[in-house]
């Protein structure tokens, strides 16, 4: 069975959440009011998805029905009321973004291809709707963007690698709903344990 | 009488003329050069609206006639013209930036509802075209987003506030102009107050 | 011969990769990682003419194709292979900019107007697709935008003037592939020795 429309609608959804939570978190931690807390959720939760959108001359999908704005709402107070008994929110910030980059590179990658553009659009505009929304949050917040942090990890890596498998599944019509949550595991995975065990990528040698 | 179409728009170029003269006020204050002064009145001034038409999928306002450009740049030589007799910059600058709040935030809306978008997307999408602008003009000119300055008063919280009335007003077929540019000014009125008694919102508690 | 729609895809192909360049030079100057580079070579290469196309409503040019992609990659890959000889990238950097400057200018004027704008919004648009990609990489870097940056000479008026230039030509049906290389290489060179020459634009007077 290939991934249907609303399936994923609802993957996004999951995005929404955690992406939110990351924002959120991020936005407590810097010591913003309920506002700041706020609207930074909605960025994160939301700029890749709706960048991904304008880029594909689409009504975003976050704009359709309230549910995306529901669910970026609800990390924000869940972040606002939980954050009080965590000391410090980094770890988790760090989790969530990580579940956000797996399904926004899956759920980008498909609707890129839906939306009838080739494979290298759908690597591009599924990693950039799962980096999106990150790289918006730390632009906002002023901290270095964390697709060029060289101590975070790799980041984009996993992202593209996740759209292109996406892609190549949906082209060959076996993206079903468990392929598409077993690449977003996988992205989400890899990127979990290049952070933890500091993996880098090549950088390049500057000779002075 | 509902407010037309050109009633949207007449109030709208309002809203870029004061934008532009908030954007202009900061660049002056920056010490940019001229172009600096006109780059950043015309970001603040068209930037929120036209992220807000983007969205929607229109040609954006600003560029289908030369009405914005001409303000924009209007603004930008007021400001160069007079900023030398004025001080400080930052009172006005202020101020500018309330009445261009309220403005996009009533227009923003009934643009969002009349593209058939429901009245949550009209209060997002009425608080972004009020807001975007100066948190483009923020992020480019390397400040703090004025969204997430807990120091500045509240801000997004009277811009959402009236993209819901004016959404609300304008479902009920009561937005005549002398209603919008009430909601305007009550949120014109809100921001400045919040501004003056230093009012803020609660931030969340970090337990250190 | 007026210019046409290949022709124009052509000399935006260009501005691809001298922007690419560009980028690419930045983040290995700055000591990012191989991910860093690809990304600041691929935002400051498309990010313009994403923008133009966006604004405009159109699926961007740069993902109908893959070749943007495979030249923006292939300016990454030269930096990231050459940088090692050559002690310093900023002189490149900005020579590479100024290229791409030029090209872009006239490519989004001329587009802009195919697209059924006005002369007016030509301007507007061809100068943010110029300038577009290389605001969006200093924001993205940390770096005080270009365009605001008091010292760096004049770019942002080399490249309205441009744009104005291939807009009137465009109206008047002499931009030949000819004529828009040589308005193209007009900025080019306009900046270049604005550069070399540390001309600036009257800066705003500050009574202190």
């Amino acid at each position: 069975m290939s991934l249907s429309g609303s399936m994923i609608r609802v993957i996004d959804l999951g995005g929404v959440f955690v992406f939110g939570l990351s924002g959120a978190s991020l936005a407590a931690r810097k010591g913003f009011d309920v506002v700041g807390v706020a609207v930074l959720a909605g960025v994160t939760a939301l700029g890749g998805g709706i960048l991904r959108d304008v880029v594909l001359g689409q009504t975003p999908q976050a704009l359709r029905s309230p549910a995306s704005l529901v669910l970026a709402t609800l990390a924000a107070a869940v972040v606002m009321a939980a954050h009080g008994v965590v000391r410090r929110l980094e770890r988790q910030a760090l989790v969530f973004d990580a579940a956000g980059l797996g399904l926004y590179a899956v759920t980008g990658a498909a609707r890129t291809l839906d939306a009838g553009l080739g494979w290298w659009a759908a690597v591009v505009l599924g990693a950039t709707s799962a980096v999106g929304g990150g790289v918006l949050r730390d632009v906002l917040a002023g901290d270095v963007p964390i697709v060029f942090r060289a101590d975070s990890g790799l980041y984009a890596i996993p992202a593209a690698a996740g759209a292109l498998a996406a892609a190549a599944c949906r082209q060959q019509g076996v993206l079903s709903p468990v392929v598409a949550l077993a690449i977003a595991a996988a992205v989400f995975a890899f990127r979990l344990v290049a952070w933890q065990r500091h993996w880098t990528a090549p950088s390049a040698r500057v000779d002075r």
